[in-house]
């Protein structure tokens, strides 16, 4: 099967790095941009990490700066205690990047990709929903273009698991969760990997250290960016390890029987204390008209094989390191 | 030990009436007051309910009538499509009701009933959380002096369940969703049963056919009740048999251990597509300084032993009845 072309939207991030080496060191994987969306710092700084990003691993795709803003919400200060001072776990960074931005901001390069490979497209979203939304707003025609959105955001009570800003709400919808609602009241295939199934999947410190002791540069790579990260989750949550978010949607991407999903149409709360909650109303279940009929169906994860998958991120990594020593 | 002092706080109601017999029939409980509410009702149809029971079942207890509309919400149509045109299955009722309401309105009753027994009451509240709030609002005096409040109302999403007036809010609570709140802001304690646990312990038609023949009266009254509410439940949600919401607060309080809890501040969300959502902050996890924060802990029930439950219940209606036959 060839390769499934990949557009990544994504704010680096120490995840969000780590997510884009197990897209680009992916053999079933045909990356073909990235765009970038503040979130986990500034847009400067997201669109900065990526172009570094790009240089460190000699990544092809091109780097398209993306919003700076939410659509509605005022911006909020970027959550350097979780992803460090320069967004990528406080490594000391190059003074110079070599690479440049795309001509195109990354709504339109959205546009122009989809419209360029119409049914081939998956888009990969692992930071606010801004850029898509504004694609979506410019070009409401590319809904029946794109092949698939794989969303990492949200969180839907699943196992007990909570929001992490708020107890139902996950950083990348309250970043901006108007638009998150505006993407899933358009009926392009959204699959959501939320916390629900992240927070499941956790990348121990042994499993870190056995990467970078098998991976050269990359492991190295990962090891350096992930302290930060991971001393913010120990002294928050108690975990020994880091969950994977971001990479979660990728392995959707890669394999889609490593989770189990439930269908339904989704809203995202937009005001009170309960903004940025993403709510799906089951299909099971039959309700009186409300804030979710005549909406889409779109796929939730629930459920998801952490084991399995931490294998396919190791193994894609030890592979793609090798591959390019 | 001796039987706990109780005030029921209801709307009848199919369930209430179930719970109402379960509190009546168990050897535990000393029911000194019926308190009602709006809620599957009209006031005035969930208290001529109220009385009717006290009349059929010969119950000592007195009914308090209670409030008649919510704090801020405007009263909405009632679902006599759950519980039928006259609240009870639309069973046929007698003309005459012999009963009469206390002097008292519900929140003063209570208020009176606490401040006569301090520490001695356990308050069972499975109907909108109005009459509290009113309590609370008009003596915040009594907190201390209540011994436990266990609610039924609330939808956390464990287990997959959603809510039953939305995706995420259950009808006691959106029925009332600032009064709700608002008893969940005092530090008195507080167990929320709701439909995470409930919705998992259904009596299915063989069982209520084994309770209606084994139990006299009291199991034909359960049963001849739940006629209508069982096919409300098949329709909408394909069950073959009827969840058992008020009664599980009622098993609550007979026998904590039937439940595993959680602890932490509970919000409501009083406005949005959300409103009437339940969301706890776990004290599993840290927080920036949110909604949640300095509001006292309150525990939710996450898992029960709905076999154990539904045998208590079972027992105790066969007990009850033989006892009074
Ligand atoms: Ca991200
Ligand atoms: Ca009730």
């Amino acid at each position: 099967m060839a390769p499934k072309k990949v557009i990544y939207d994504t704010d680096p991030g120490v995840d969000d790095a780590m997510a884009l080496l197990f897209l680009e060191y992916s053999p079933d994987v045909d990356l073909v941009g990235i765009t970038t969306v503040l979130g986990n710092h500034t847009i400067e700084t997201t669109t900065r990490n990526a172009l570094f990003l790009k240089d460190y691993f000699a990544i092809a795709a091109p780097v398209a700066q993306g919003a700076g803003r939410p659509l509605v919400l005022e911006p909020t200060v970027p959550p350097t205690y979780v992803h460090g001072e320069n967004g990528l776990g406080d490594i000391p960074l190059p003074d110079v990047i070599q690479s440049r931005v795309h001509d195109l901001p990354a709504h339109e390069f959205i546009i122009k990709t989809v419209r360029d490979n119409p049914g081939e497209i998956t888009i990969v979203a692992v930071g606010r929903m801004t850029n898509l939304a504004l694609a979506l707003r410019q070009d409401p025609g590319i809904v029946p273009l794109v092949r698939e959105i794989v969303i990492m955001g949200g969180a839907f009570g699943f196992k007990g698991h909570s929001g992490n800003v708020t107890p139902v709400a996950e950083a990348n919808i309250i970043g901006d969760p108007h638009a998150a609602d505006e993407i899933f009241a358009a009926a392009w295939p959204i699959v959501v990997v939320g916390l629900d199934v992240t927070q499941e999947a956790v990348m121990t410190t042994a499993y870190l250290e056995a990467l970078r002791d098998a991976s050269g540069r990359a492991g190295q790579f990962i090891w350096d960016i992930s302290r930060f990260y991971e001393t913010f989750y120990r002294t928050t949550t108690g975990l020994e390890g880091i969950p994977v978010h971001d990479s979660s949607a990728v392995a959707y991407l890669l394999d889609p029987t490593l989770f189990t999903t439930r269908g339904g149409p989704i809203r995202v709360v937009t005001e009170g204390i309960a903004i940025g909650q993403t709510i799906q109303q089951p299909n099971t279940r039959k309700f009186r008209p409300n804030a979710w009929s005549n909406r889409p169906d779109h796929a939730i994860c629930i459920d998801g094989d952490a084991e399995r998958f931490l294998k396919l991120y190791f193994d894609t990594i030890v592979a793609g390191a090798a591959a390019r020593a």
